[in-house]
């Protein structure tokens, strides 16, 4: 440690927020840059190397083979699957020194695409699993949480090919068991939950999410019957309407009632009797130029709007609430709107509305509501979906229990792509028969660092962090205080000589200053060797999480030290378990 | 192989022109993306592994502590050292999401000189070793040879941190060893020489050259004592002139003598009695501004200008010819020109013609010259310095024996930087007396994709690849012959199982495909197992590089490969030696 280059903070810089964020500063492993950019120190660097391991075992177990692929990327294979239009500002976008458009790879799948269309020929060389540990940037207008946010970030992601749907369901159902594994090896307790598949595209998706209060992902969680979903796409069985003949619309004074609460309380209805308008402007790509549309949804008085699969519903690049003057150009009234008489709208209306007669909704006049309204007879819709946004206590979409939710990290995410790349980059294959077919794609991803952080986040107490053994920078903390020097070196030389990774406080500091640097950096064991240790019979052996400590005569440490490592090694497998596979 | 992702290749595709940039893509090592960007497959990425674990181990052994710092960096931090303009396009520039200049990592000085300013504050926190594996972006406008100038690469980078010179003399020669012993594990033939500091600034830098006739560098080497440079600073001892008393100069007809061959066969005297004008413009950076100087160099006629030490010694961002109107404009004639009656230019005179009296030289008039100039007494220079090009059989600046030429391709540098970083930067520590004074960097450089393609380009023949076990993706290549796959089987399974690298060819293919693929991959040895090689008592064991094969009892197959490996790992251990440090 005299040697090492990080230093120990008694405070973390301003504005880490996030435990782990606060921690992994304080204790060394990572410096901040800029904005959403980290540079990893030694400690870092030795944890981070030990899950990349673990992501690599687990890949090849399932048949992966490592290459590595550039984060340069030319923009025209982005152009080719359309990307370059549908994604953002959070593509880094450049042009090289012959004026070349070039992107920043956020993801590889064209890359992927463009090596599957060269090399890929026939069905005989399918399937295939590729993966890459590499450099990603994503720009966040809102970095935040350290790692947990970043720009840039190394992600491990890999590629699956497939001839069939069994072929790409069983790679699937492989990574999702092996996501499952290398989670437990890094002792971080997740959840798979269905998910939007977002800007990926493709027919299926899943979440691992780490459950933590600083999540900004909202689940919604079935404990009666195990369904998991993000909230972004989460179902739900919605209370039905009371049957009912519809009834004629009728215009009346509603004063002041421009919201939904204050609408049910004037009328003296409850508030699923009365349907909620949302405005939105949502841009949709129509071929390689973004136009904006107006967007009107409607769910019934007693849900609110899922922004998400609303998005989805009109498969809009973005989607913001739209702006008064949008409203009123319309024709609409913010606060008394409805899709009656509104023109030049894109009409979505949630499945509940549909299904429930005589429903009070705005007369787009300010200060006057429609009452006895219904689908179909007084206005029609573009769209039928579900756009409702699933809460807590709402009933499970499969046995009907009240839903909880809870907030989580994002820590990896499966994708079915299906065809979704292979077609437009022509990644075809000749079958059996000879037919030419489109190579079936799934895509993986698990951020590296991000992991890293909510391992820290999962694993401390109020003095640091409290490594696992499977992620620990050192599995030792070798401390050396006065007259203990000699036996320390001693040790040293005998445990590394061993194979045992140890971090060796040979400073010259008071012991407060070593104890509280071992408890802030968090390696499992500490072994503490001084003249009164000496005198009492040998060396303090105490494990991190523990407050006992334990006297082992010198000769018998690093005995002692390989029982440990190895009864820390045995519990962290035995988490390892089979997960079923949940739809 | 049946399931590998790489197939080999006939034929390389068309423009792959250098030797080792053919055979990597044939054999299935590497794929282009786009110019200067390539994927690296699962053989390559094997590879690249093994040299990566030979570049930690001798950082490692020298002291370095394994970091990783990102890609992209904030444009603030270049324009503090001043870089931001110093590079032209060959650094890589985007915006971010918030309209803030980025730029991508070409090197990484200003980042480690942001995490000292940060983290070092005593002198008891030196010496530092910081290094790490990352990616660089280098906007080449010419990508050529594959791997070897490509735009996107992974580089091993190193920084020393030193609060002396001893310090940092120490740190310097360690990785002059260090690279030595890492270019010898790889066994590729390398020389350190000279060479210019370049953007990297500083103090004194080697570059690490592969002989090769592909590379783009021009080596002199003397045979006699050792000394070898980098053709851009090459110095070599110019032939004195004859001392004679100066005379007045006069101005003759010389019609159509523009070149110095034609003048001196017209006066009939020997070029190195004539002075030899070259006109170039300079971009200079003044403070954050570029400026455009017009540069009128001269050398003896003997002699030809060396560009780089010419824009040295302007201390040029970028030098190029000047155009005919830029030297008319100036007041010179291109063919006749020299410095006398020159105006608005940068005059620099290279020393021997300081030291040369009576020189034919350019009359600054189309189709006159001026015989017997003098320096001094005709013209002044405002920069008098070594601005000549060293050649074939130019004297030894050290020993006076003549120097032969070579080309090469670098494959490391190393730069004693000084304070070039941490002036700028403030990068500054506390010595013993409690003075600040500013830390003494180096930086060290190996570009590990070039390295294996360098590897690549010495180590073949006709039929393909012949890689060192160092650097060979398996160990053994392993191929199965009719009659014969029950016995590879249990082969793969016993080699594998006993930790050896085994690439198994179980491909339904003929002999000849499957021996001209192992040939192509170039895996060390060679293993054949058929029903023939059975009926004659054993597995067929081959050197790549030998053409004499072996019969192996199945028994005995093990510990004869066991045996081999250790005979081609000692073979290349005895390649790493020392190396005295040559100036």
């Amino acid at each position: 440690m005299s040697q090492m280059f990080s230093q120990t903070l008694r405070q973390a810089p301003a504005g880490a927020e996030v435990k782990s964020h606060r921690l992994l500063l304080r204790a060394g492993f990572i410096r901040q840059l800029a904005a959403g950019l980290f540079s990893y120190l030694p400690l870092a660097k030795r944890s981070l190397a030990k899950i990349e391991n673990i992501l690599r075992e687990e890949m090849n177990a399932i048949g992966g083979q490592e290459i590595s692929m550039p984060v340069v990327h030319p923009a025209e294979l982005w152009k080719e699957t359309g990307r370059w239009y549908e994604i953002g500002s959070e593509l880094g976008r450049f042009k090289d020194k012959n004026e070349r458009e070039m992107a920043l790879a956020m993801t590889h799948e064209e890359v992927i695409g463009d090596l599957v269309r060269k090399e890929i020929r026939s069905h005989r060389q399918l399937p295939q699993l590729l993966y890459h540990i590499q450099i990603k940037w994503r720009d966040d207008p809102r970095p935040r949480a350290g790692l947990i946010r970043a720009r840039e970030f190394t992600m491990k992601d890999s590629y699956s090919l497939d001839a069939d749907e069994e072929g790409l369901d069983r790679q699937y159902r492989n990574h999702y068991q092996a996501y499952f594994n290398i989670f437990n090896r890094c002792a971080l307790p997740t959840l798979a939950v269905r998910s939007d598949v977002g800007m990926m595209g493709g027919s299926m998706a899943h979440e691992f999410m780490y459950p933590t209060p600083i999540g900004e992902d909202t689940l919604l969680i079935c404990d009666a019957c195990g369904y998991t979903a993000n909230r972004q796409i989460a179902e739900f069985r919605k209370p039905p309407a009371e049957p009912e003949e519809p009834r004629k619309a009728e215009k009346i004074e509603t004063p002041g009632a421009d919201t939904i609460e204050k609408l049910a309380r004037f009328l003296g209805i409850p508030e699923s009797k009365t349907a909620k308008a949302f405005f939105a402007v949502a841009t949709i790509t129509e071929g390689t130029e973004d136009v904006e549309r107006f967007v009107l949804a409607v769910v019934r008085g007693d849900m609110e709007v899922n922004e998400t699969k609303l998005a989805n519903a009109v498969r809009a690049k973005e989607l913001r609430p739209a702006r008064e003057e949008e409203i009123r150009h319309a024709g609409a009234s913010p606060g008394y709107g409805s899709p009656v008489g509104v023109k030049d709208a894109l009409v979505v209306v949630d499945d509940a509305v549909k299904d429930s007669p005589n429903l009070a909704a705005g007369a787009n006049e300010d200060g006057y509501h429609l009452i006895n309204t219904n689908y179909g007879l007084d206005y029609e819709a573009d769209i039928v979906s579900d756009i409702a946004l699933a809460g807590e206590g709402d009933a499970c979409p499969r046995c009907g229990e009240a839903m909880r939710t809870t907030r989580g990290v994002e820590v990896g995410n499966i994708f079915k792509l299906g065809t979704r790349y292979s077609e437009p980059l022509g990644c075809t294959f000749l079958d059996a028969e000879g037919d030419s077919k489109p190579v079936l794609m799934g895509s993986y991803g698990i951020g590296v660092g991000r992991l890293l952080a909510c391992v820290a986040e999962e694993h401390n107490d109020e003095n640091g962090l409290v490594w696992p053994i499977t992620v620990a920078p050192y599995e030792v903390h070798l401390i050396s205080l006065g007259g203990g020097e000699a036996v320390a070196e001693d040790l040293y030389r005998e445990l590394t000589g061993r194979g045992v990774e140890v971090l060796y406080d040979d400073r010259d500091e008071r012991p407060g200053v070593k104890f509280n640097d071992a408890d802030l950096i968090g390696n499992p064991i500490r072994l503490t060797v001084g003249a009164r240790s000496l005198e009492r019979g040998g060396v303090e052996l105490k494990l991190r999480r523990e407050q006992e400590s334990e006297l082992v005569p010198v000769e018998e440490v690093a005995q002692s030290i390989e029982r440990r490592l190895a009864a820390l090694r045995t519990e962290i497998e035995e988490r390892v378990v089979e997960v079923p596979f949940e739809e």
